[in-house]
């Protein structure tokens, strides 16, 4: 198998694992996926396209997501709602430096407590994977998201 | 390739199979995804949780399948809805006897008779894949669902 | 790892590349997915399942895909809403002649300007990919979609 399929298959089940994690209540994984010096932001799309620095979420390192961590379990906010995320058309950069771009789709469906399921949200990863030691992490996560009725609950990671 | 990426890629082939036969009115072959002893439920994530035993649905071998698949067609129920199942979030548990557990979220959008779509149900799979003479089966399928108000419809496999 | 699992994986990243160019507001990489003597054509499921042959969409080669995208960029129609194609349940049929038939089915959720995500479009595609110098391409897609409402909006690519 060639390199740029292998690098594919490795990074969808990395993506897969990302999202398992979400959905099912492991959050303290979460900020494993992430390298020491990550970068990680939740941003409207129409700021992004117009290249505006106004993310409503803004991490610099893997610590700010581990605090976020423990901020949502104490408000208990997380385990009110049971989300799905569905991620499609992963498609990969260049690679340069043991670094690799990559994007793809996200639809988080959301179901409340009274077990109604809505789109919650949709929009796209930005995403740059970091290679050490065999293992792949994410060195850079941008969620870049089209809907805007969802920002009351976006505490939530995506 | 290394034996984990192999098994990822080869359990994700068989869980499309799986959800196009569903989705494409193969009703007839969904049986055949599964072991002679299988087992295969429906629960809502509430009991499963709480471990309660309380599924909907309750299957312990193939033979009750194929009944339900005759029942099904004699109804005439499946053929009034299409469904769309969308699985993301594929992560495999550790080999043991060549039985490999695995889960993954569903999401299925219903379009009713009158062309209008819906979110049906989400959920995720909580599945043993064995393997026997090169071919996946599942000796086990779970089908945890968080949406409430799909009950009435839940004849319907998953 | 066997052919059969090397071309669904081969399939799969040209199945992600092509959502990934529709998603992203890149509709002029739409046209070389295709075959120069491609068949391309969105027609509904009723239609479909009865061999009835009244497409919305119908397009025998590549050279009227790119008219088509010219039209929408003068139009202006594409860049108002945001679609997240979702794809799932992949399944390859026969090789024959270089010629890989596969299908699977879509989900398409649609963001509009006021930021409501809704359930846009669902189908399935019934697709033929053409292999030729190492390079996979469409050498014919049909998608077949349940959904009646979205008429309207059927000048985008799906």
């Amino acid at each position: 198998m060639d390199d740029k399929l292998k690098s594919w298959l490795e990074i969808s089940t990395l993506a897969h694992q990302y999202i398992s994690a979400l959905d099912n209540d492991q959050l303290e994984e979460w900020p494993t996926f992430f390298t020491t010096d990550c970068h990680y932001e939740i941003i409207p799309k129409e700021n992004f396209d117009a290249g505006l620095k106004a993310p409503v979420i803004y991490c610099t390192n893997q610590k700010m997501l581990r605090d976020r961590v423990v901020s949502l379990r104490h408000a208990n906010i997380y385990e009110k709602h049971t989300y799905r995320h569905m991620i499609s058309g992963l498609v990969l950069g260049k690679e340069h430096d043991g670094q690799i771009t990559t994007t793809c789709s996200y639809v988080v469906i959301l179901t409340d407590q009274e077990g109604e399921s809505v789109v919650y949200q949709t929009g796209a990863y930005h995403d740059t994977v970091a290679r050490s030691d065999g293992v792949l992490k994410y060195s850079r996560k941008i969620a870049v998201y089209d809907t805007l009725r969802v920002q009351t609950l976006l505490a939530t990671p995506i």
